[in-house]
């Protein structure tokens, strides 16, 4: 997702910090302790604008969720989102997917998203994929046994390496829907990539994958 | 795939038993001996009007194919092509797809088609599809270790349900393509149906699994 520079961006996700974890490998293996309630922690990678988050955060109360975003200018609208709504279950981790395990402790995340992720279709560059298998090896670190990937995009190749990918790293796939809207899943919340694309009509892709 | 009733059927495929194996069990462990060219088994399954194993046949002279069709009055037509062309490395099986354990040897086989099966879309029919787990125990039967299933469709959620079947079994994704026609394989031989399908410029659906 491209948007507008905004050089105010890096001092306004500092002001937050409330909200925008300064330090976040602070917290490896104790991210409990930045949430109010106990529950299970569900990271979305590749945050954008929130809205997501926002939704998933309102319809599951019961679930601490942990955005992580590397283009400040986006995530400076997710976390206008927060400061706006208040929910006490949100917070954001300004930095890149590369460095997850060096956030988060072992078995400690109990999903993770891929939301619209970056296709990157050329395929020298497929390593840089959030499915890519070295990706996988972090995410299966950092996630409870058992733990789930989530993935939706509308970038058909992507979605078809994905599939390919999660299979051959050893994952079984619990779910593959071609088209979403057809679906119509009621709990699904929409990104503004998302909701902007489908208005279009064209497919959204949706798997879940687990590690066995 | 429906057929006008043909009531000559059961009598023409008797007269070509060079060309339809009267007995396939006699074969079992056996099947080499039916070719003259020793070479890989292709098994097509549902083989319907016989397009793409005739294709497949010219494109690939050093493997041996059958095809297997329950319904008389469709296999009629693949025989026909047959006794026209004169292909050295087809024979078809007049039978049910639930019977390949007792047609075919273990390991016997190197390749197995599924081209345009039945869908069953209501889930209470879920153990019809040629992809339900039963059939995909008997596949890994006669399959060679690390034999592949090469699936095409045009039926979403028959896609759908299959790359997470095949996921859950244990088997391995080796490509996904969501829509084969913009994939462009110029070696992709079409089935009768497929031909008609894609000319409406419908998606066609076709993935590869192994054993593993």
């Amino acid at each position: 997702m491209r948007a507008r520079y905004k050089p105010w961006a890096d001092d306004y996700l500092k002001e937050n910090n409330n909200i925008v974890v300064p330090n976040p490998s602070d917290y490896k293996g104790d991210w409990q302790a930045k949430f109010t309630n106990h529950a299970p922690i569900h990271l979305e990678i590749g945050t954008g604008k929130g809205q997501f988050i926002m939704g998933m955060a309102q319809q599951f109360p019961n679930v601490n969720f942990i955005g992580i975003e590397v283009v400040q200018s986006i995530l400076v609208s997710a976390v206008q989102k927060v400061v706006e709504e208040q929910p006490g279950n949100v917070c954001f981790i300004s930095d890149d997917a590369d460095n997850v395990t060096d956030i988060f402790g072992e078995n400690e995340v109990d999903k993770i998203y891929l939301n619209f992720s970056d296709p990157w279709p050329k395929n020298k560059h497929a390593k840089r994929r959030l499915t890519y298998k070295t990706f996988l090896e972090q995410y299966q670190s950092i996630l409870k046994p058992g733990g789930e990937i989530v993935l939706k995009t509308d970038n058909m190749h992507l979605f078809e390496y994905s599939l390919v990918s999660f299979s051959q790293f050893g994952m079984e796939l619990e779910e593959v829907v071609l088209d979403l809207h057809e679906f119509n899943d009621p709990t699904n919340i929409m990104t503004e990539y998302e909701e902007k694309f489908s208005a279009k009509g064209q497919p959204i892709y949706r798997c879940r994958a687990t590690f066995v």
